[in-house]
Formats: C-alpha cells, sequence, structure tokens
C-alpha cells in the first residue's frame, strides 16, 4: 500500500514537479532520517511581551516521526516555542543534502538533496504516556535502544519539558539525485570534469564524558 | 579586530545566553561551513496568485556569504523566491549539527550544534559584476577553484537567474559544545554511558557523469 496525501495550494509542486511527491512513505523515510527540522512563523504575534518585533521566525530544533505526527520538545521559557505550542500556524522543512553536482557550465551546478515540507498547526501534548512515548522516541533516534539504556524522565522533568505534535497531513517530499543535468551542445566538449561529489553525515568515534566510568557505545 | 552586532529585540538571545555570540567573527566562521540555508517568510502576500493559501513558508536552498551579506540565487518561477527578491521581511537559519549529547537521563540529551539566524530584507542584485561575483562564490564554495574550473554564465544565463543579497547586520549565532551537563545526585552513579557521538559531514569518492571522460577532481 502507497498511501498518498491529498495535494493543496500550499503543497501542489510548481516547480520541476518530477522531483516531488505526496507519497507517505516517501515523506517518512527522509524525515526519519534527519535529525534537525526547521520551524517558520510567520509573527511572534502569539509571543509574549518578551519577543516584540514582528515578523518571521526560523527555530532549528531536533524532532522525531511517530506514526502520522512529527513530535518536537522544548521550554515554556522559550518564547517562540511558546508560540508553536499554542497553535501557530507552522511550515517546517526538513532537509538531507546528498551531493554537490558539478557541470560542465556554472549555471548546470546543483545539489542533490532530498527534502519535505509540512504545514500546519501544533498542539502541545498533554496526555503523558503520548509524551513519554514522543521523548523516548527522540532519545531512540539519536542512539537505537537509548531511551532503555538511560534514566527515563521523571514527573517533574516531563512537566518541564513541553512536547508538541504536529499532524503530518499536509505535506510533500522534493528529491534530486543523480548525475548533472548533460551540458548543451558545445558545452559538451568543454574540458571540464563533471559528476557528483557525494556528501555523507557520519558518526565519529564516540567521546566518553570525563566522568563516566562506563564502556562506550 | 573583534566586530560584534548591535543586539536587536530579534537577536537578543534570552535562553541560554551564554551558548550566544554576535560576534561577526563567530558568524561568518559557521556560515562559511554551511551549504544549505532555510529561509522563512511570514507569508506570501508578496507572491504572485499561482500560490494564495496564506501562512508562513521555508525554503531550504544553498547560499554563500561573501563579505557582509548572504547570497541567495533561484529562479523567477519560483514564486516565494519571488518574494524574497522583492523584499519580503525574512528569517534565515543556518545550523551545523556537530554531534549527539548522550547523558545518563533521557531529560539531559541534547545536541551540539552551531547555528546562526539573520533578520533582515533581501534584495535583487542587477550589478552584473556583483552578480557574477555572488555566482562564482557559489560554485567555488562547492569545490575551491571550481568557478574557474568551468564555464562562466553566459549573458541569457545571468538573465535567468534571480540573485538576491540580505546584508548580515541584524544576526546572533548559538553554539552547544562538549560533554553533556554532568547527572546530578544519584543519576552520577548511574551504570549509563554518557558522552557525545561527534557528527561530521565527509565529501565520498566523486562519481563522474557518464558522458564525462576528464579526470576527476
Amino acid at each position: 500500500m502507497s498511501e498518498t496525501l491529498p495535494v493543496t495550494d500550499r503543497t501542489r509542486l510548481r516547480r520541476k514537479p518530477a522531483r516531488g511527491s505526496h507519497e507517505l512513505g516517501v515523506i517518512h523515510a527522509i524525515l526519519d532520517e534527519a535529525l534537525v527540522c526547521h520551524v517558520a512563523i510567520a509573527s511572534p504575534e502569539n509571543l509574549s511581551s518578551d519577543s516584540i518585533s514582528g515578523g518571521p521566525r526560523v527555530l532549528p530544533t531536533a524532532f522525531v516521526r511517530v506514526d502520522d505526527a512529527l513530535y518536537l520538545h522544548g521550554s515554556a521559557a522559550n518564547g517562540m516555542f511558546r508560540a508553536i505550542a499554542a497553535g501557530a500556524e507552522v511550515a517546517i522543512a526538513v532537509t538531507l543534502l546528498d551531493g554537490l553536482v558539478l557541470a560542465r557550465t556554472a549555471f548546470h551546478h546543483s545539489v542533490n538533496y532530498r527534502s519535505v515540507v509540512i504545514f500546519g498547526r501544533g498542539a502541545q501534548v498533554h496526555d503523558l504516556a503520548v509524551q513519554r512515548r514522543a521523548l523516548a522516541a527522540l532519545v531512540d533516534r539519536m542512539v537505537p535502544g537509548r531511551a532503555e539504556a538511560c534514566r527515563p524522565p521523571s514527573d517533574r522533568e516531563l512537566a518541564a519539558t513541553i512536547v508538541v505534535a504536529i499532524p503530518i497531513d499536509e505535506a510533500s517530499a522534493k528529491i534530486r539525485s543523480g548525475p548533472p543535468v548533460p551540458d548543451d551542445g558545445e558545452d559538451a566538449a568543454l574540458p571540464y570534469w563533471a559528476g557528483v561529489i557525494p556528501l555523507a553525515t557520519v558518526r565519529e568515534a564516540p567521546i566518553a564524558a570525563p566522568d563516566c566510568a562506563v564502556a562506550g557505545p
């Protein structure tokens, strides 16, 4: 089964639609590989008086997908996060950079990427079981099984953490992959290399905390 | 000389100010290491009628810093990019993820990162020399010296490419680095590993385009 999200005004792919997808499987796969998202809100009108300038805001933050929702967590002391928790309209981008695309012409240089944009409004999670599940999923995204290999949040810690769920029901993916578009005509004969330099995010050797005497992961 | 940007309402660091900086040297170093930024605008009110839904938008896109400005490029066919070029207020985030921070408690898990947020309005570059310099810098960001190792944009290609400059005069950096905060009291004795798993973006072996017979970079 390949479930597909309905196309809306905001998720219709106007530019290079062949690179786009509204399939949930494609969208979820990108979300599940990324560690950071960027959340945009239109203005801090929902913010408290500690942030009085208007205009758009953008927040880079960790996230995790569980089923059909994206979960963020933050502190009530963060004004923008409070606005998101209070239901401000958001646009969320998740971007994986896969490669640098070099053509013989500067004009055809590009990047390979996989990205998702989600539109909607968040809601604070008040169900403690859902909140615990989202926070465990966030920790497990860092290292699989880690949620069982650390002390779970206490009631006091849970109370200090706002968890926000954003439904993934208005979203699209966009993907560019493969070699540069072939240079045309006499450009194809130019004596320059053309191809892709793949990029990868790698995990390097763990560095134990100074006070840690337990063997590493 | 360590030049520092003035602090504004939007760039005052309210949360964990010890992690923040308004020093241009710190801000530039982060911008010069990243390949992608996320541009937020408040609403598509400046967009043409092909994008009629309101609300915030966020665009992941390549960028380059030259001197005290950040340069984006795009096509006039992209409605959101047209709005940015027309001077819509933007918030731009650049985020480098440096590590996963594992503590003995789920609560103290974190990430190491370096990020910059810039506020302002862009302006389309009409000076052809500045436009060419920005596009060359974009290509050189992918591979140093590449702008001289490919065919530069033709006049027709230049005309098809919108270049936007955004002054870097209202911006802040935020950085987390180092080990997890020490777990407190009896948590410190928990038998779980604590430390950092560094993350790095690496360039893998170049893949030549199918039609390329020139030796690689």
